[in-house]
């Protein structure tokens, strides 16, 4: 595949979603220039609507010269393996697939698809906890080691976006006494620079959240 | 990562298990010997204990040369990538990605977690439509075109167990008037020497269904 500066790259995303920013932070960490366009989630844009997968009808959708990507995670691995500068994977391919579980692990089992719930709280509280645990295993500041990674990548939600979304919905998880390695983590990520420039306003991200989740 | 003829290849699993399945058609595929060790889900060996991961203590487990390995489809691409021969995927990044996020679609959305209930019956009614179209504009015989690929790979449970889970269930969701592109491809799956011979009993997994879903 040639790539030259000729390259388009479109991003079709909503500022505040977490999925969003995984690519403009994978696109930032690569260097990789890209024309962000912005979205009403409520009344797509034609040109996104004829971009869109037939099965999965959200952003972010990556437009390489065309091409439509779907899928936050599948289109970190598409920018991993277009643009080989700062890979997001270890070379070796045990250490790959170990790093391939956890930001899986993150997405589906982290996350939490369903807002606040007390369920959805209860198994994120209980999956964090063994994400705790994995970054003292390590001891090291990123999940991906010294650098950030897939998995760091992957997690960007609980460094920024879930302080937010306990602040509007008033559910607590994330405290300095039980998550001691992973508040140390969430400051460290917000504080790269490649990941400051692509977040979205704290205020902002807060107001939707109140909006969203507090209808009372 | 050096290879030869030390390897040593493990497989934890459960000989009905569509995931385990995956695992071992990928290690067939690739002409990969291993040792097969089968378990009992619900009394396992202190062995596979051992290799357990704290958030996943499900099989299969692949053990390389004492590391583990965990989730049938990152195993999947584990082997993917330290067994060359045979790729599991398109060489292209657009058309690799592509793959990925159908693979990922059938493994999140047509699998179904939850056995058989309306609801998942349903949502997978309405997936499987998505995938007998999408066969249709590849117009190839399988997903990944003339040979399988990683959604193949994926998709096996609908050619094997479905039925089977269907006959066990007596609720149709297969049939070759709705289904006829997903019906021959699910035969020429299952005709193929490398799936075939890592496939369970018919019988037996029959009978395993109708123990598990039908208590009445």
């Amino acid at each position: 595949m040639a790539l030259n500066m000729a390259d388009e790259v479109k991003l079709f995303g909503f500022a505040f979603s977490p999925y969003v920013c995984r690519v403009k932070m994978a696109l930032n960490m690569k260097g990789v220039k890209f024309q962000n366009i912005e979205e009403d989630p409520t009344n797509k844009s034609s040109q996104l609507l004829n971009y869109m997968n037939p099965v999965h009808k959200k952003v972010p959708v990556l437009v390489h010269n065309g091409n439509p990507i779907w899928e936050s995670l599948v289109i970190v691995e598409y920018i991993d393996h277009v643009w080989k500068q700062v890979p997001f994977f270890p070379q070796d391919p045990y250490q790959k697939a170990v790093a391939r579980f956890w930001a899986k692990f993150i997405d589906e089992k982290v996350f939490g698809k369903n807002g606040g719930d007390q369920q959805v709280v209860a198994e994120a509280y209980e999956n964090m906890q063994i994400l705790e645990k994995e970054l003292g295993v390590k001891g090291k500041k990123f999940f991906g080691g010294d650098n950030m990674n897939m998995v760091d990548i992957s997690a960007g939600f609980i460094a920024y976006w879930l302080p937010l979304l306990e602040e509007a919905t008033q559910i607590k998880i994330l405290t300095k006494d039980k998550f001691p390695k992973i508040m140390k983590w969430a400051d460290d990520f917000v504080s790269c620079q490649v990941v400051k420039e692509i977040l979205p306003s704290r205020r902002l991200v807060l107001a939707y959240y109140k909006k969203r989740f507090c209808k009372g």
